[in-house]
């Protein structure tokens, strides 16, 4: 299936905080917006972003008594279509009166396959063959958070059973108080989570791969003075243990394959995040972690004049709903002022 | 009156979408952080910042239906306190238990007279004479739109009553599609707010003071070419008119004095903003427009360690409350892996 359209003025390639966010700004500003929210069955992009894999969000301001993730990208996708932006269905481009009204995020939406960015109007290709022309294009496909991968570990995350991959935001729950918890990992941002946990925790242990810490000297050290910190070496989790809630893993020795478990109230993933960046096939310049370059930092501009980017793709320091809405927020007044001056509006 | 209180870990200064974000952030991070929100009778600082001035806020991501900047505000107060914020009232250092619990905005607060950021511990003193020893501060204080100054004009602009100094966030409001609209200024700013809502009016007028815009050449040309934009050249606005809605404004020709009226659905100031540093006296760097310089953009640094800088205080180019409260949300992680850094937590 192929079909062509009008060039579109601004389209949007994500559908998480930052998606949205400049979906509502681009639609407010008249410019008629089309979204890619992504498939929930496709590898890369899931419509709602990272935060439909948790349950409450607490500090996300605006809700003093809390509310579920899945519930607050509803939300912003219900207020960004409500001021006339359109999505991307198998359906072909759908308005506010044609998707599921109560939970527009389970409408099935279209995945990008590919983009061409080497001249204007760009082209992004759904993956069902719908080619789309588009005078601005806003980056904001995010970064998917490492696993482990087990069945049991992934099912405990979406459960808000204690399995989590971000302890800034979830460190902070009452059922990590004063609870014995692990972090999975032996980088620099593992010493940060296992730090940050030691506030709540009564015990911290850092699951480390290796005999050593990939962690920066100052980092290690850290770690290794912080007496709630404690280092299990050379260990692997072999399985998360649970049914509503983790009740601990089974650790083996990275040397002796030897298993013996951990009782644990909460688990936490620090093996990195990867940026989704694999369908732009190298046409924006990235970072030596994978994240797009933002050409200036306070902005929202990539090094291809028209392209926009937002959230986490573009941040591997903040990765908060909040941080990536106001990055979407400066992609959309970026991407309106830049159309403005091209005499499009 | 003088008190003296144990060292704070982080305090911070100002109560807008920036500050409550900081705040919420830092408790969750078991900072205890403690909040100078201002005061509403003082002439900086005013408690829930900016939005407390404005009626409907549509472009908040999260809220499909809309909600007043009042309430977004109490509800970010409310959020901020509910996880262990305190905030300085003129009855001291209060806690939730001690705040209005209904609209915690309306506590009376205290303003914040003078700050030391010489020597750590950051000293600073409240307009009561409170004194606080902070070990990272978080300046969070805003900026004032410019207004008139007619008593017209500003009690229209706190009813919603079609007068606003942000034509991206109320230019899209129903009121002013098809309408009659002004823009007051003559500066780039000023332009690009005429070329915005030309988008949603069916003419803007730009009231202009002299006979030549400020704008760069290649805004004010834009302003020119536009057919929906006509230049009110040596004009001045001498009254606001309407009850609960503007009606028009009074015209006065800069040269002659003389006056006629001019019918209006819509009026929106383009006369700059102020951000609130006086109190600062000179010791944080500030770019040449006044606004707080941030030693590396994409983060909250300022030029001195330690103290932290977030929401409109250090951005004259986006001023929404989204991009702000994400600026709170950096402040606060730079302010908790600093003082982590520190060995303070």
């Amino acid at each position: 299936m192929s079909e062509t359209h009008p060039i579109e003025k601004v389209t949007i390639i994500g559908s998480g905080p930052a998606g949205w966010t400049a979906a509502i700004y681009a639609a407010r500003a008249n410019l008629n917006p089309l979204v890619f929210p992504g498939r929930a069955t496709g590898k890369d992009l899931l419509p709602g972003g990272q935060l439909m894999l948790t349950t409450e969000v607490e500090n996300y301001p605006g809700f003093p008594s809390g509310i579920t993730g899945p519930d607050m990208m509803q939300d912003f996708a219900k207020q960004a279509l409500r001021f006339g932006t359109r999505v991307v269905t198998d359906d072909g481009i759908q308005t506010n009166e044609q998707v599921n009204k109560d939970a527009p995020l389970y409408t099935p939406f279209q995945n990008v396959k590919s983009v061409d960015l080497s001249k204007r109007p760009f082209t992004i290709v759904g993956d069902n063959g719908v080619e789309v022309k588009s005078h601005a294009v806003i980056i904001a496909t995010g970064a998917k958070a490492n696993w482990l991968g087990q069945e049991n570990e992934l099912r405990l995350a979406q459960s808000g059973g204690g399995v989590s991959a971000c302890a800034v935001c979830d460190g902070a729950l009452p059922m990590f108080r004063d609870a014995e918890l692990a972090v999975i990992g032996g980088g620099d941002s593992a010493v940060e989570e296992a730090s940050y946990l030691t506030k709540f925790a009564s015990k911290v242990y850092m699951i480390v791969r290796r005999d050593v810490l990939r962690a920066s000297k100052i980092m290690a050290d850290r770690a290794m003075n912080n007496p709630k910190i404690e280092v299990l070496w050379n260990t692997k989790v072999a399985d998360v243990l649970g049914d509503k809630v983790i009740t601990g893993v089974t650790l083996q020795d990275a040397k002796t394959d030897e298993q013996r478990e951990l009782p644990l109230t909460g688990l936490f993933m620090a093996l990195g995040h990867t940026p989704i960046t694999e369908f732009l096939n190298g046409q924006l310049d990235l970072d030596d972690a994978g994240y797009i370059k933002l050409k200036d930092p306070y902005r929202s501009t990539s090094n291809i004049e028209g392209v926009f980017v937002a959230g986490d793709v573009a941040d591997h320091v903040y990765r908060q709903a909040i941080t990536a809405a106001g990055m979407g927020c400066k992609a959309a007044i970026d991407a309106e002022r830049w159309l403005a001056e091209q005499g499009i509006d």
